[in-house]
């Protein structure tokens, strides 16, 4: 599949929701740093070396046969417009600074479902990213090292015996992971919960931020919280510690969510019915207020509140109001107040099912 | 009719909203204060005298056949329970301070339509009052005058020649009459040309206040128009007057919303339509904010934004959601929040229709 037509689907992997604990866990994410041996780290490297880890890549792609990296291609960013650019970054695939120029010094490679892809000459000369959905933690480790394993059987890595893999950014050498899960944690933020846990959190050698601007109460309930530590655990380590956590946060989400609707179910109800009302009738939503009505929405259908909308809907639509592609939906670019009613006009319709 | 099964009706004349000029002006009302000859004024008098005057109504109005008053009762107070009171206040026929004893030395007569109600032993021994759709200032002053008239066939009013009708508070004596408008007046209040109009509007002998609270902005931009002084003008020349100044207004807010629409209508439409998104869905209202956007419904109708309710509707809303409406419609006493939740539901039920 091109990357073009990639682009059209209106789900990756991670959109569907299947995954355990999708009613917190929105995504599982980890992604590994990889360099070739012999060649400078891409902010110190000229052309000719960029494009020799492109054709490196680009090799060890078309010898993965049998592997999971069979049949990925990898597409110079010089074939994609901005707006592709952003859409890619918008389904987490890609990273929003790897985004930025449209270089053929630099390429991505994603799998047809949109569960791994593989970024070259980012900060590292490869980032190998598996992201799934819910808390799958375990699973999205395999899939990237897979992909790894592939990609070795052809590519030299830079590794030292006593550090590990050897990064660009001193805090990512060791192992090279990062391993991050994506949280929705309404119940967590309405009782003001979010800052003491992430305190404690931030003890733990875990990262927490918000994944859509900082502050005590993130745009859309949405935080992601990561490994901070690469070095001296391994992978395995790294993804139990992870994982432990997030489950406790899961557990103590799901109880703030039965108390709220045990002490204030009337509140609740009305906050939800009144963002669904708002999200289905309104002529413009700003991004921040959409992810904030959509998380009350979401919090609605998993506490039964309002009717369940098909499983993914709320995933993708996160995504469909961005503004890549809101652009890509009308065809043409749109300015903010442009987005702001196509954004209305996309979630109305997706609420509503009058596609 | 009896006064209960009046109270069952849900529609009182002005509520029609048939009148003229009916998109700005919602009611049009005129009182006479009057008193009987001989008596003390409420304030002063005893309980014998105030049943003196009760009875002297009582016979006034069943000599009435033939007139505009014929078929009235006097209903006295104490036949109403708190809650009849309060709707007929809440219906603005009678006041609110007339509403709070439930004393037979009170007593209210109220025509089929809910055009005429006259109020006695109030601050004055009669009140007349007539109340009409839209902006028929002559109209109202013409029907209190017949019923004045058909009174003052049995009574003997209090009256001199040199000073007109005497009332017990001085600001009546005179003509004795109170003219006033309801405005709707939602682009001069988000225009903020509302308190530079009130202050020119006040240098004309007229007082304008917000009909639901103080404030720079009243709830639900609801305003109340009416004349200040009773001394020294005749009726027809504090009538003519008032029309005048509504007339002005009426044009003002009018240009104010068209001008909206030229230069905001995407924000206006995005109002209007969240404001009927919240009143379709929410699960509890306040009775500010439901005012508030319902308002904004009210101004959307009128500008085509949302499809137009069946024209009375807005009228009868505004009066269904008030507190002694709401537990007439629930069948019992309700607290705070349960008023809340209850007007929720009978906004939801008109406005979708599903009643």
């Amino acid at each position: 599949m091109s990357i073009k037509a990639f682009l059209n689907k209106q789900r990756v992997h991670w959109m569907s929701a299947s995954g355990p604990e999708s009613d917190v866990v929105i995504t599982s994410r980890v992604r590994l740093a990889r360099n070739l041996t012999g060649i400078p780290f891409p902010h110190l490297m000229d052309e000719s070396a960029a494009l020799t880890v492109m054709r490196s890549v680009e090799r060890a792609l078309a010898g993965g046969q049998g592997t999971i990296v069979e049949g990925l291609q990898l597409v110079p960013m010089s074939h994609l417009n901005p707006v592709e650019r952003r859409m890619l970054v918008e389904r987490h695939l890609i990273s929003p600074e790897f985004a930025e120029s449209g270089t053929e010094l630099r390429g991505v490679a994603v799998d047809e479902q949109g569960a791994l892809a593989i970024m070259v000459n980012e900060e590292d000369h490869l980032r190998i990213q598996c992201i799934l959905s819910g808390l799958q933690l375990r699973q999205a480790y395999a899939w990237a090292e897979q992909a790894d394993n592939a990609l070795e059987q052809t590519l030299d890595y830079a590794f030292d015996e006593k550090r590990g893999y050897l990064t660009a950014c001193p805090t990512n050498v060791g192992t090279g992971m990062r391993a991050s899960v994506m949280l929705h944690l309404p119940a967590t933020a309405l009782t003001n919960q979010a800052s003491p846990m992430f305190q404690s959190i931030s003890q733990l050698g875990l990262t927490v931020r918000g994944m859509y601007g900082e502050g005590s109460e993130a745009a859309g309930r949405l935080y992601q919280i990561s490994n901070q530590v690469t070095l001296g655990l391994s992978e395995e380590e790294i993804i139990a510690n992870l994982g432990t956590v997030v489950a406790q946060i899961v557990e103590q989400e799901r109880l703030l969510r039965s108390r709220l609707m045990q002490e204030a179910r009337l509140q609740l109800e009305d906050k939800v019915l009144r963002a669904f009302g708002v999200l289905t009738h309104a002529r413009m939503v700003s991004s921040a207020e959409a992810l904030s009505l959509l998380s009350d929405v979401r919090l609605g259908i998993d506490l039964g509140i309002v009717p369940p909308a098909e499983a993914p809907t709320l995933n993708e639509l996160m995504v469909a109001i961005g503004p890549a592609h809101l652009q890509q939906a009308a065809g043409r670019e749109l300015g903010a107040l442009e987005r702001d009613l196509k954004r209305a006009e996309v979630i109305r319709s997706r609420l509503t099912g009058t596609r």
